[in-house]
């Protein structure tokens, strides 16, 4: 059976959404077994980039309206700068011939690592399944998590 | 004997304490053993929500009174906004029947989560063991950390 | 065979790395293996101490003009108020007893600590091998990285 690699996305900033889909598909390629749990700003990472999602209640649009997510929207956790830092990361990324958030998440899914966005979060928050992208894989709370990680080699939180 | 679970509480942020309780109350449900070490600005967690500690000293009286910690007064990690943004988390939580942080520590308490201070946290800040609530089962500092953790199935620095 | 811990260093801010250091020293005193692999503002904790390091590109100087780095230059992640909490830290910690980011950075590798220098990040950031302090062991991307973590008896991402 194949060794098992659970990461938990909980930031929604883009630098460590880098680390977390480097170190998922790095383990892909070496044979490992993968998933990711995003969970609070996390599903900021898996969200369409698209309008802000419409949710009921004042208080749900304000939040969905200022944390609107999307792989393009992430902040960088230092020098963000407005979005000016966060331009010159991803410019430097590509200097570097580093793949996107985007190509990340395409390589991902392609090397066969599990998504799972965690219900307990999107209930809170007023998040439904049609505000994530395509590829992922389940919804699911921490009872999941926990039946993959007791497995788990290497079971990160990020 | 049953499978170890090992959390380190280091931020002091209201949404990872969220993820901490979940996930302990989570895996004592599923009859995991786990142990809570609460370090650093996440000993605000489990402080008393009480006036700022007298402590001594000019410096620790000053961190003491910006980091009052208790459970009531932890900042979110994003889109804190003064309060305003934890103010309408706390009502979203409450519309989703999530329980408060204080419902989550008591429901872990019931369920038999050790809860950890480190002293060396505690030394440096200028903390004492009557800051804190009941509840606490130990002191003690990373060796006894690392003991539980050599043992751990899941092992997370929050 | 020693049993192995494993320490992503991925924040460059000076609380997360004493907490790194401790974990690190503590493990290393009870006969465990222990790796840091230090990566994207983690890499300003093993820099050496000097001016904004030379790197080639407009944006890549900015950048490390204002991430300079250094063990000196590490940033608190809350209270951090323009160099005035951190400073405050600086000498509660030596009131405490306890040893500098420095003197921890010493005595980690007196006790075999390794440190792994994360590449990618270095290759996205510019940063050279010659902006490191010496007891750098290696400089290695992600497969380093998780064939030591599949072994780990304790991997945390800090």
């Amino acid at each position: 059976m194949a060794e098992k690699v659970t990461l938990i996305v909980f930031s929604g900033e883009m630098d460590k959404a880098l680390a977390a889909f480097n170190l998922a598909i790095g383990a892909s390629a070496m044979g490992m077994e993968v998933s990711m749990f995003f969970t609070f700003w996390g599903l900021n990472v898996i969200k369409k980039n698209q309008r802000p999602i419409k949710s009921r209640g004042i208080m749900r649009k304000m939040l969905n309206s200022m944390n609107r997510g999307g792989s393009k929207r992430l902040p960088l956790s230092r020098f963000h700068m407005l979005g000016l830092g966060k331009w010159m990361m991803g410019k430097l990324m590509g200097d570097a011939k580093f793949p996107t958030i985007d190509e990340q998440i395409a390589i991902a899914k392609e090397a066969g690592v599990k998504f799972i966005a965690c219900t307990t979060s999107m209930g809170i928050m007023g998040i439904t399944r049609d505000d994530f992208i395509t590829g992922v894989d389940s919804f699911a709370g921490v009872a999941t998590y926990l039946a993959d990680a007791r497995e788990g080699k290497v079971n990160l939180f990020i």
